[in-house]
């Protein structure tokens, strides 16, 4: 399996909550916030205004193994896991060293708006595909 | 003075830090809450999809007096404040019964996006403030 | 099966994105509003300042139908939809009027803080289980 | 006057709006992290574990210049602005290249926790002054 993509991250003190540990949602914040990078590192954008097109979630997971907490650093591992005709998984490891703090997926599917307005499912170029793959394997580790 | 608007609200889990209270940022969220919902009361909409206007906020302030907790129901009074040609500002007190919370202001200029997609500042219609105003006096007081 | 408990919410500002619909992870927020709506209406709270007990997430899924957009009125399903000895899973529907937004599920585990600090998974009480179970038949449905 | 500490960052998808530009709360959390990143390079935290203190907010401002937009990324200059005997606030300048966006200030008052648990103000340390002022001189300027 080829090497995923990682992103670096520090837990800002509004990402808590009163149980003093990071609030759940921020881990599907977090996910998308690697996977945004990803595209930037594949020259592409999830929102460029220059296309049509965009990728709204269809489905979101996340197991949580371990909290985190105010000022930790830690790392968004993602891969590009599955991907089907008109939509793409991303499967996320989320570790602060080498405590796995844990591991979910998003799903988003291809869509474009039509003449009317309305969004339509649409298949995901190849090329695309190949870049976010691509991306990941490229950089650079330190 | 006329009768300030109020809106109604609990406070949510995700809404308190690792201090055990509503992180700071949030009043600014609960502020605008307030006047939206003073918008609907008028039978308008901040974001009206049929209008190319816009509200972008241009200041905002608050003055924090006591903490907030989690599940504690709150009070967000706000009213026009002042009206110039192009701005309107709403100031805002927010209370848990007795105790101020706190006491803020939000600045808002409306803008319309012109032919060439750009945003210019333009007058705030005399009808907009006349159905706000309207609006907090009519709310039955329970 | 029993009666699920209803919470009713109204999309705000602050919580839409560029694509103009409410951001996916607001989804997780929203059950969470609901969750604990069902435990205040059971005459609980699920972080009792007199209690030592908390019950982080172990597990959260949304799976998504619909987008939801601003000022739009919603309605947050909630169900006790699994008890195991230590965790508690809840599931969700998010409708607005006949249209499914999504389903979800938000999975907890009981832990209490022992002399050191540390936080152990400890047994669900019966008793807890058996109030949220009933204040979801209690609710009044108009 | 002194250099100040400079902070960067770029904008994430969940910070926008439906307008298509960052939420004008976001700067208020923007200037949060420039400010505890400041106390970072100072050496301490703003919420460090080992000690009874803490830094609520009293007052908040921002006045708004430009808008910010997805994956942009932008400079916040963060400077200790004013001490008096038990506050500091701190002055701020965000911007996306020579573009202003906006300019604000956080005032936070040091509390200590009394033996009843109650939160009383108390003096400022003066090596923490000294500390946060050292900190965005020695900064490195690339």
């Amino acid at each position: 399996m080829s090497e995923p993509f990682k992103y670096t991250r520090r837990v800002q003190f509004a990402e808590t909550d009163l149980a003093g540990i990071v609030h759940f949602s921020w881990m599907f914040r977090y996910m998308e916030e690697a996977e945004h990078a990803l595209w930037r590192a594949a020259g592409l954008s999830v929102a460029d205004p220059a296309e049509s097109a965009g990728w709204p979630r269809v489905a979101a997971t996340f197991d949580f193994k371990s909290p985190l907490r105010f000022e930790e650093e830690f790392e968004v591992a993602v891969r590009v896991d599955e991907v089907s005709a008109r939509s793409l998984r991303f499967a996320f490891v989320i570790a602060r060293g080498e405590t796995v703090i844990g591991t979910g997926t998003l799903t988003a599917v291809r869509v474009v708006k039509d003449q009317s307005g309305a969004l339509r499912s649409t298949p995901v170029p190849a090329d695309t595909v190949a870049r976010l793959r691509a991306a990941a394997g490229s950089q650079p580790h330190s």
